[in-house]
């Protein structure tokens, strides 16, 4: 295994030291229990606290920031935070009107968002994420998992929130969006979990795994190499499928790197994505390209689709200033 | 080799269009020659040319636009643009008072532009960057080659130049910043560059090359994987032996990867940076983390120091908005 670490224990407190250390303008890191939360918070506007395993970055703390996130709680790689970080982070943020905790469908983080939603004493509420139309079930997730459909909602709740919103008006929201975005990734290569020191599973030099999961989780099925139109056709019909977006529907596109990819052939399946979509008349009206829920190493990417309403787009288009995702300021 | 390419030979094409079709509000590509210009030209500023081979992404592209770049010519992977590209871009900027060059210290990068440079009617000057403590001579360059200081370079001469800076001004300043700049890299493992098809070098799983260039040239040593700590100060060595800066420096750190490593690892050599400088009393005044100057897939990372001065700060701060680098705006 050849990763930037010292010893594989002092790898998330180290990262996460850096992180706090490069950004320290906009977040504060807290030890024991671990969050990263905004530096300033705005008084009377409902908190938005993350959160989940490591190993997806910039998902979620590079997502704190103005216009985003409260707080983001970071577990070990690719395994939950526990509830006592959600429920320590929520009380930080909290000015008063609430917290909305944004979880994605692993069953370890339901299980310990929903202890920390129960057991809070801040008013609450949960949004689920569950964009990944590659499989129900997997190795980790009762239904199906969420993935990168999140930098979605947190970024145009985390808009809402910003803009005076009640947390009822967030949480609605946030399952709205959820409802209408759709996510399915593809593989070139396993990563390696730092603890593990190994590859989580092996695939031959000229196969695919199609629908895998941000763990290295089995996909729909394991495929021979083809070129990156067959790809993105393969997921782009699953993801269309679920959608169905009328005719006349604006998408938002995010063509995400699931790490070990680079940025180019990112451009060059948006070049694919565009001209699949084109061809049946469905309109790009927003776009994001780069690696934002990552899986640690591993080369592969995902596509995600949001069918975008005015509201949605508003939220896209407004300012947000977070360690990873800025504009407008 | 497992890539998002349909057919090797229009990987370039495709990806450029991907990209110019995402950042539509931001710059225009240019075919035949190939070349990626600001959508929008600031008139009576000084227009700041760059390119080189492609596989660095996002380097040139994505720096193009306000305060920073007003073109990069894109070569083939690893290999330089043509002065016919770089000749177009500069016609198509200019807006009078002239265009700087900003080429990287490689032989054939030199010879071309060089070759625009005299050859075109444009008033203009060429900034060489170099910045690369490694090796002196490699296996494309003679002299020290030019790698992630470059993005400093174009954006801090890129603000200087939206400030109403001359040409002269703005070539002075960029010989300046390269001048106080030193880089130093490391590679886990080596790219696979499209039209090889196979890597191009080999490096057993427990070695690293320290000292590595942009695209996998070979280093100061080959050496046994280490810790993160090691690692980085074997490069910050190099670099403040080279760069000597006096006791009570301020520093701006770039901690850029090289591709295939997670962004929780680069924060990591953050840390480790910010421990190693503050032992010496070395004061760190701005940073950034990221894959900045890539080698496609590599793994591995690259540290660069500028030694600041209030005229550098002022101009890093200064907003800039270019599809991979975005501030203030």
């Amino acid at each position: 295994m050849k990763k930037f670490i010292n010893h594989v224990d002092d790898f998330l407190a180290e990262s996460l030291a850096g992180f706090a250390a490069a950004h320290a303008d906009l977040v504060v890191l807290n030890n024991e229990p671990v969050f990263v939360r905004r530096k300033v918070l705005k008084p009377g506007k409902v908190a938005l606290v993350s959160g989940g395993g490591s190993g997806h970055e910039p998902l979620h703390s590079g997502f704190v920031g103005h216009g985003m996130l409260d707080a983001a709680c970071p577990g070990q790689i690719f395994t939950s935070p526990t509830p006592d970080q959600m429920m320590a982070a929520a009380m930080a943020v909290d000015t008063g009107p609430g917290v909305l905790f944004i979880v994605k469908n692993y069953s370890g983080d339901v299980m310990n968002f929903e202890m920390a939603s129960e057991m809070s004493e801040v008013q609450n509420a949960i949004v689920l994420i569950n964009d990944d139309v590659a499989v129900e079930d997997s190795s980790y997730t009762t239904g199906r998992r969420g993935v990168a459909g999140t930098v979605i909602v947190e970024k145009l709740v985390g808009s809402m929130a910003e803009s005076g919103a009640s947390l009822e008006q967030c949480k609605a929201f946030g399952d709205r969006i959820n409802k209408c975005t759709a996510s399915m990734g593809v593989a070139f290569t396993s990563c390696v979990v730092p603890a593990a020191g190994t590859r989580t599973f092996k695939i031959g030099d000229d196969e695919i795994e199609v629908g895998v999961g941000i763990h290295g989780e089995p996909g729909r099925r394991r495929a021979k190499m083809a070129p990156a139109d067959a790809i993105v056709a393969e997921l782009l019909s699953a993801i269309v499928d679920d959608l169905k977006p009328q005719p006349d529907a604006e998408l938002l596109v995010l063509v995400n790197g699931l790490g070990g990819t680079p940025l180019g052939e990112l451009y060059l399946l948006f070049n694919s994505t565009r001209a699949w979509l084109g061809q049946r008349g469905l309109n790009i009206g927003r776009a994001q390209v780069g690696a934002l829920t990552t899986s640690l190493e591993m080369a592969g990417a995902s596509i995600t689709l949001s069918v975008l309403d005015d509201e949605m787009k508003t939220h896209w288009d407004s300012a947000v200033h977070a360690p990873s995702l800025r504009w407008g300021m």
